[in-house]
C-alpha cells in the first residue's frame, strides 16, 4: 500500500448520495446535510419491513485501560474487512460528543486506515443531534424552574428536583451551581448542576426510541421532581413532551456517513456508558439490519457494561437477536491488567501478559453466558511482539473463544482485517443460542442479583437500607420490572475502580 | 388567489437546489441541509467578485409597540412584490432564536401570505447556527474557569471575569448563578450568569465577519477578564480563537431558504437589537448583493436602533452603500404611540393617530439624516379604516417621505405588495446621498455626541464619571475609534422606556 | 495637674458599689459584674417614682468629618465639669460594639482626661448586652428558616424574608450570603446576609423598651416575612417573643460605670445612627433622671440624625422633656466643611472656617427648630489657633447660640470643661419651649414632609412610585402613624454624601 | 425531707460571696456577676500553690441512649452526698450551650433534688463565656476573609480555608453557606459553614489553657488555611492571637455557682464530646483541686469518649492524677442496650438487661485499663424494679467494679446519694495505679493503634490512603506526637452508630 493512500483525511469521500444508493436507500429516503453526511428517513423501515434482517455482531472489549485497546478502530476495520470479502456490511457507532473532543479523549472516528469520514463534521456538531438533545433537556429544566417560580400548575417541592441542566462540554465549573439567584424576580434559589449531554436521560431515550410516537411517550414519562405531597412529577404533567419531541424530530433520524473504504456507517446517538446504555441508537441498528447482511455495532466499554446493556436493553426493546461478538483485546492492555505501567507496556513481558489475561477470561465468560459465539480480535500495536500476540491467541482459545485473530486494520485498513472478518463471519454462522440472563418479568431486585453473580462474578448483591426503600418505592410506582441500567465505573469488573 | 393557495405552511416548497439554481448559485456552491434548506459556500463571492452589486433596501420601522407593526412580514412581501414585478429580488433576515419561539414572541418567518419556508426548520435549530454560537461561547467560558482553576497560564482575577455563559432559551433561573461549587475539585466559586445566545458577542461577531480569517481575528480579540495586574485577557491569550473558529466554520455560511413565492431568502445570524447590531449577517447581505438586483434586508427594531447600526457598522465593515429605506408603520401602532391602549387600538381614532404620528416624523428624520430615500410602507390591519390609512399616508408625505403606500402582503402576498414594491424600486433609483453621521476616525466620545444629537434628538450627551474613566481606558487600549454599538431600550427613542 | 494624674487608664477606679451608692442606688439595686461594672435593677424606678426628674442635656454635633469633633469626649467632660461645679450630674452614652473596635474607629470611652472606665471592659463584651441582642436576633432567624423548612405552622414565602442574621463584627464576607445549602437535610437555599449587631432591630427595641413587658410586646411585633398569601409574619406568630425576652432579660438593665472623676455613667444599648435611633437606652435616661440633677446624654452623629431622633422618638416614648442642647464643633472640622483637606486642617485658614461655618448655622437652626436652648461647645484641638477659636465663638453667637464656650476637657478633664458646664447649666434654666416638629398623629407622609423641610432644608419630599405603594401598605396595616426613623448618611444634611 | 424543700428552683441560693468564702476563696479572688454567679481570679492558684491537691473522681457513663442515664445528676448528687458526709467536696461541670437549650436537649444543670443554681443564668449566656469564644472565633474568620480579599499580607488559597464561622445556636440553615457574595466589593465567594460554638477549636483551647500566656500560644498555633504554596497559615501569621486572647480574657476565668445544697460548683468551658475533648476546663479542675478534698468532674458521653480524653489529654496537660471513677448506669439504659425499645424500657425485662450488661462490662474494662478504681453508680428510675437494680449491682461486681451502689440523688438529693458517696470515697483511698494507655512520645499512629485495641476492642486500626498521607504531613510539620482527640459517634463503642 503506497504512502499516498495512508492519508485518510484527504481521501476523496464519495458523495453521500452514492453511498446511500449503494446501500439500498432511495433518494427520497436520504436528507443530505452538506455533501458527505445525511440523515435517513424512517420511511425505509416501512418500505423494507418484509425484508429479513441481516446478522449483527457486537464489538466489545476487555476492561479498558489508558493504554487503549482500539475498539472503535476494530469495529471500523471489521466492517472494512467484511467489505473486502464482498460481504454487504454496515457499521453502527455512537456519536462522539463535542465536550470530550476538546478534552483529553480522542474523537470517535477510528484511526490509521480504519476510519470514518468526514471526520471533523462527525466530531463537531454532527447534524445537530447533541444540540437538539441539549435543547430539549434544557427546555424541560427551564419549565421546571418556571413552574416552581409560579407555583402552578403543579406545586413542585424544590428540594426534590432531580433534573439537572446540560451542556455539551466538560465544564467543571458548571457541575455544581446555584441557580435562581438575583432576588424574587429571578426565581427560586436551588442547588443544581449541569451534566454533559451524553449523560442526559434525553440522549438515552433518543437512543432507545423506535419512532416519533415512542419518543414522545418515553419523554413524557421522564420523572423530574415531586410535588409537595410527594407524588412524582413527569414531563407529561408539565406538558412538555410535545415540545421536546418537536425539538428532537430531526435528531431521531439516523445519520449516515462512510468508512474510508466506502461502507455505510450509521453514527447515531451517544449515551454514556457509565450511566446510560452505552450503545448507538436502536433505530440505527434497525435501519442497518434492513440494508446490510452483516452489521457491526460497537458497544461501549467492556462486556460487563456495553455488551450486557446491548443484550438486555437494546435487544429487548428492539427485538434484536445478535449473532456473534468480537471481543477486542491487545497484548499491551493485558500487560497493564497484569500490573505493568502504561509506560512500560511497550516492552515484551510474557508473565505480566499471562497475569492480565485473567481479565480476558472474565470477559469471555460474560459473552458466553449470553450464549454468543465469540471471536477475540487481537489489535496489533507496533510494540507487540509475535510471541505476545501468539500467547494472547492461544490463551483466548484456551479460555473458550471460538476463534482468535490478529487484526491490523489500523495499519492496513480492510486488508489487514480480512482474516478477522472471515473468522467473525464464520462465528455468525454458528448455531445461535443467545438468551438474556433474566426474563422480561424479573424484578429489579432479581435482575441485580443475577447481574452481580453472572456478570460481575460476585456471590450476590448487598443492598443498602436506602436502596431497599427505593426499590420498594419503584414497586409502588409499578416500575419494578423495567430493565436495570447499571451505572458503574468502566475501570474494573467490580464497583471499585 | 384561490383559497387553497392561502395555506402557506402546506405549500409545496421547491427543492432548495432549484431555488439556488434560479438565484444563480452553482450546485457546488450549495450545501443542502435536508431538502429545503442549504448553506451557501463563500466561494460564490470569489466567483462573482467582478459582478456589480445589486441595490439594497433597508426595511426599518417606527418605535415598536406591543400592537406590532409587521416589519418582517413587510420585508417578505416587499421581496415577493418585487418578484411580481419581475425584479430579481432577494431577502435577508435574521435567524430567530429557539428561546423566544417557546416564549411569548412569534417566530421570525412572517405571516399570512408573506412567509418564508420551511417555517418550522427555520424556527428550530436552523442548520445549527445558534447551537454552534453557543458551543463556541461556552467553550470560551469553560476555558476561562479552567484557567482560573489552574491559575495558569494566566493569573485571572476572578472578580473581573465579564464573560457569561449562554443558553439558547429564556431561562430565568440561569440569569444569576453561582458556578464552581462542590469543593476544591470543581473550581473556583464565582457569581456569574447566562445570557440568551442571540445576545452573545460571538453572535455579533459571526454577523460581522467577512470570512473565516476575519472571524478568527475578531474572536481572538474578545476581552473576557483581567489578570491580577489589571491587564485585559483576550480569547487569543487563552488560545481559544482557533477552536472557536472551527466550531463556527459551518455557522459562518449563509443559510438559504425561500419565500412562499419562491424568491431566495438568506436567513443568517441573529444578534439582538438591544445590545448587539440587530441585523442579519454581513455575509448574507454580500452574497445576496452578488446574486440579486434588489436585496431587501430587515434591520431590527426602530430606525434609531437597527437602521442606525446598519448604516454605521454593517455598511462600514461591509463597504455597503444602501439605496433606500422602507419605513414600516401601521395606523394601529401610531394610535398606541398617541396614547391609546393596545386593546382600544382597533377602533378608529383620528386624533390619537395624529398625536402618535410624531413618532413617524422622528424616524423619517433619522432616515433622512443618513441621506437615504425613504418609502413609508403602511401595513394594513383588518381594523384600520380607510380614513386612518389615508391620514398616515398624507402625514408621511408631509413629513418628507419620498412615497407612502399601503401594503397588504399579509392578506394577498406579493400581489398585495406590488404598489409598495414599485415605490421602493423608484426610490432606489433616486440620487444616492447616503453618508454615515460620523467618519471612521471619530472617537467614541464624538460618536456618542453625534448619535445623541442627530438620532436621539438630544442636546448632547452627559457621561457619568465612571463612563469617562472607561472611555479613557478605551483610549489607552487603542480602542477608542471603534464604531459604537448602542445598547438601549427599543421602546422609545430616548434611553427611558 | 500633675503628670501622674495624666494617665486615666491606670487611675484607680472606685469600686462600683461606691459609685452606685454615691449616686443614690441601694445595694440591692446594683448587680455587680466584676469589680467596676454593674447593672442597675429597674426596681429603682419604682422606688423613686415620686421623685422629680432631673434636667437632660442633649450633646449633639455638627456634621461629622473624618477629622473628628470629639462629641463623646465633650459629653464626658461636660459631666466632669458639672461635677467640679458640685452639680449632681450623670452621663448617658451608647455602648460601643466589638466590631468597629477592631476596625478603624476608636472605642467609645472618650479620650485624654475625659474618659469613662473600665475602658477595656466597656469596649469588649460589656456585660454581654450586644451578645444577648445577637443571640435573640439570630434565634429568630433560625426559627424563620426552620419554619420555612418544615413549612409549618406558617407557610412562609422564602423570597419575602426580610430578617437577616447578625454578627457583632464588621465581616464583609457575611454581608451577602446564601444560606440553607447542603441538600434537603439542611434547609431551603436563600439569598440573605448578616448585619452588624448595632444595626439589629432588636438593638433598637432594647433601646426603646420601658420594661420587660414592653420589651416583649415590641419584640413580638417584629415583622420578618410574609406568608404565601402575602400576610405579614411576626415574631409573635412564630411564638418567639418569650424566648427572645428571656435572652434579653439581663441586657435590658442599664449598665453603670464611672467617669475618671467619679460621676456615674450609664452606658447602655448601641443602636446605629444611620438606620436606627442613634441614642442610648431610654431606660438609662430614665434611671439617670431619677438619680441626678443634670443628665448629659450623647446623641449620635449630627443634630439632623441623633438629636432629631431623640426629640421625636425617645422623648415621645419616654415622656422626656429635654432642657438644652450642647452642640459640639471644632475649628478643624469646620475648616474641612469649608473645603480644606483633613491633612491641611491643622493649619490656620480663616476663610475656609468661615465657609464651613454654614454647617454650624444649619445645625443651630435644627436645634432651635425644636425650641431648645443651645450652647456651642468648641472642642479645642492643639493646632487650633486662638483667632480660629474666637471666630467660631463669634459666628456661633451670631447664628443664634445662647452661648459658645471653648472646652479643653481632653487636656484638663473636668477643670477644662468648667466654663462650658456653667454655660450649659445656665441654658437649662432658660424657659423651655421644647416641642417636636410633628404631632403624635401625623402620618408617615406628613412626618417625611416636615423633616425634609425643617431639618434637611428641602422644599419638600419626592416619593418614588414604589415608596408610595409601601406607604399605602403601611396605611392598610395601621402602621402609618408610627414615628419615622430616617436612615441616611451621616456625612451631609442631605441624602447625598 | 419535707415537701417544701422539693422545689430546687425556688430555693433561696446563698449569695455567691458566701459560697466562695466557705470554699476558701478570698474576696479579692471573686468577681461577682450578679448576686449568684462569680468568676474566680487565677491568683488563687498562685496563693495556694503549695497546698496539696485534693482527689479527683471522674464521673463517666455507659454508652448513652435516648433513655438517658443521668450522668450530670449523678455528679451533682455525688457532690451533695459527699457534703452530707462532711467531706469538703467541689463539683466541676461543662457549661451548657444556648443552642441546644432551645433545641431538644435539656439544660445542663441536673434534675430533681440534684441541681445547680441559678439554673437559668447557667443555661443562658452564663457569664458570657460562649459569646466570647464565638467572638474570638469569628474575628479570626473575618480576618481570614479580609486577608483573602486583599491578598496580603499572605496569599491565602481560598479552597484551603478550613476555619468555619460559629454561632451559638443549632442553626441548620447556616451549616452550609456561601459567603463573600455581592460582587467585587464584598469579597471572594467561598463555600463555608457555621459550626455550633461548643464545637469551636477556640472552645477546646479555652478548656485546656493553663493561663493567659498558654491561651495565647495555643490560639496562635491554630491552623486555618494554606497559602498558595501549600504552607499552613496560622492565627499567629495573621497576627490575631493577641486580639483573640483579649476577647477571651474574662472567659478564661472559671465560673463559680453552687449546688442546691451549697457546695461550690465550677461550671466552665463546654467543648463538644464528639469532636473535642468533652470535659470542663482544666483550670476549673485545678482551682477545685486546690480548694476541695474531693473534686467530682463529669466527663462527656461514655468512658470511651470523655474519660479516655480526660485521662490522656486533661491529665497530661494538667498534670492531674485521677483517684477513681464513678461509672453511671441505669437498668433502663442497659435494657435499651439489650434491644428493648425506649418506650418499653419502663417494664421489667431481666433477660434484656442481662444482654445489655455487655455494654457495662465493656466500659468497666476501659476504666480498669487505665488502672482506676471504679464504683458503678446505679441511677434509680421510678420504673426500675428492685430485682433489676439488684441484678445490675451483681453484674457490676461480677464484671470487676470495686463497688456498685444504687443512687437516688434525683429523688432525695444528697441524702439519697450518701451510700454512693461513701463507696466512692473508699475507692479514692484504694492504691492508685492510674496510667495512660500510651506515653507522651507515642506517635499519632501508635496512639490510634492503642486506642483501637484497648478502648474500642478492635484488632487494630486500618488507615485509609488519604489518612496515611495526612499522618505523614503531620510528621513533616512536627505535629505527630500530639495527643489524639478522637472524633466519633457517642452512640456505640465502635465508629458505626
Amino acid at each position: 500500500m503506497g504512502a499516498e493512500e495512508n492519508r485518510p483525511q484527504t481521501t476523496a469521500c464519495r458523495p453521500i448520495h452514492e453511498v446511500a444508493g449503494a446501500a439500498g436507500l432511495l433518494e427520497s429516503e436520504v436528507h443530505a446535510y452538506g455533501r458527505y453526511r445525511a440523515k435517513v428517513d424512517l420511511g425505509v423501515l416501512q418500505r423494507l419491513s418484509d425484508r429479513t434482517d441481516g446478522r449483527i455482531v457486537i464489538v466489545t472489549g476487555i476492561t479498558p485501560t489508558k493504554a487503549g485497546e482500539g475498539k472503535t478502530t476494530s469495529a471500523i476495520s471489521l466492517t472494512q474487512g467484511l467489505g473486502r470479502l464482498q460481504v454487504r456490511a454496515a457499521l453502527c457507532l455512537r456519536e462522539p460528543s463535542v465536550g470530550p473532543v476538546f478534552g483529553n479523549k480522542g474523537g470517535g472516528t477510528g484511526g490509521g486506515l480504519a476510519q470514518i469520514v468526514p471526520m471533523e463534521e462527525v466530531n463537531l456538531h454532527f447534524n445537530g443531534d447533541i444540540h437538539a438533545v441539549a435543547a430539549a433537556h434544557n427546555l424541560l429544566a427551564t419549565v421546571i424552574d418556571a413552574t416552581l417560580y409560579h407555583d402552578r400548575p403543579i406545586h413542585i417541592d424544590p428540594a426534590s428536583i432531580s433534573w439537572p441542566r446540560t451542556v455539551d462540554i466538560n465544564d467543571r465549573a458548571l457541575r455544581n451551581v446555584i441557580v435562581g439567584l438575583g432576588g424574587r424576580a429571578h426565581g427560586t434559589p436551588r442547588e443544581s448542576g449541569f451534566i454533559i449531554t451524553a449523560a442526559s436521560e434525553v440522549m438515552a431515550i433518543l437512543a432507545l426510541a423506535t419512532d416519533l410516537g415512542d419518543l414522545r411517550r418515553r419523554l413524557g414519562r421522564i420523572l423530574v421532581a415531586q410535588d409537595r405531597d410527594g407524588s412524582p412529577v413527569s414531563a407529561d404533567q408539565l406538558r412538555l413532551a410535545g415540545a421536546m419531541t418537536i425539538l428532537l424530530k430531526e435528531a431521531l433520524l439516523p445519520n449516515l456517513v462512510q468508512t474510508i473504504e466506502g461502507q455505510p456507517a450509521f453514527v447515531h446517538a451517544g449515551p454514556f456508558g457509565n450511566i446510560a446504555h452505552a450503545n448507538n441508537s436502536l433505530l440505527a441498528d434497525r435501519v442497518a439490519l434492513k440494508l446490510a447482511d452483516v452489521v457491526c455495532t460497537e458497544a461501549g466499554f467492556g462486556s460487563d457494561l456495553g455488551l450486557e446493556k446491548f443484550c438486555h436493553i437494546v435487544c429487548r426493546y428492539g427485538r434484536i437477536q445478535p449473532s456473534a461478538a468480537l471481543l477486542v483485546a491487545t497484548g499491551r492492555a493485558l500487560k497493564v491488567h497484569g500490573g505493568v505501567s502504561e509506560r512500560a507496556s511497550g516492552t515484551e513481558d510474557i508473565e505480566a501478559l499471562k497475569r492480565g489475561a485473567a481479565n480476558l477470561a472474565a470477559h469471555l465468560g460474560i459473552v458466553r453466558a449470553f450464549g454468543l459465539p465469540c471471536v477475540v480480535g487481537i489489535n496489533r500495536f507496533p510494540t507487540d511482539t509475535d510471541r505476545e500476540l501468539e500467547l494472547v491467541r492461544n490463551l483466548a482459545l484456551e479460555f473458550g473463544a471460538d476463534d482468535a485473530v490478529v487484526n491490523d486494520g489500523f495499519g492496513q485498513g480492510g486488508a489487514g482485517a480480512e482474516a478477522m472478518a472471515a473468522a467473525v463471519l464464520r462465528a455468525t454462522e454458528l448455531p445461535n443460542r443467545f438468551a438474556p440472563l433474566y426474563s422480561a418479568d424479573a424484578t429489579v431486585r432479581e435482575q441485580l442479583d443475577l447481574l452481580a453473580r453472572k456478570v460481575y462474578g460476585a456471590d450476590g448483591v448487598s443492598i443498602s437500607a436506602k436502596g431497599n426503600r427505593q426499590l420498594e418505592r419503584l414497586g409502588e410506582l409499578g416500575l419494578d420490572k423495567l430493565p436495570v441500567c447499571i451505572a458503574k465505573t468502566p475501570f474494573s469488573i467490580s464497583h471499585d475502580p
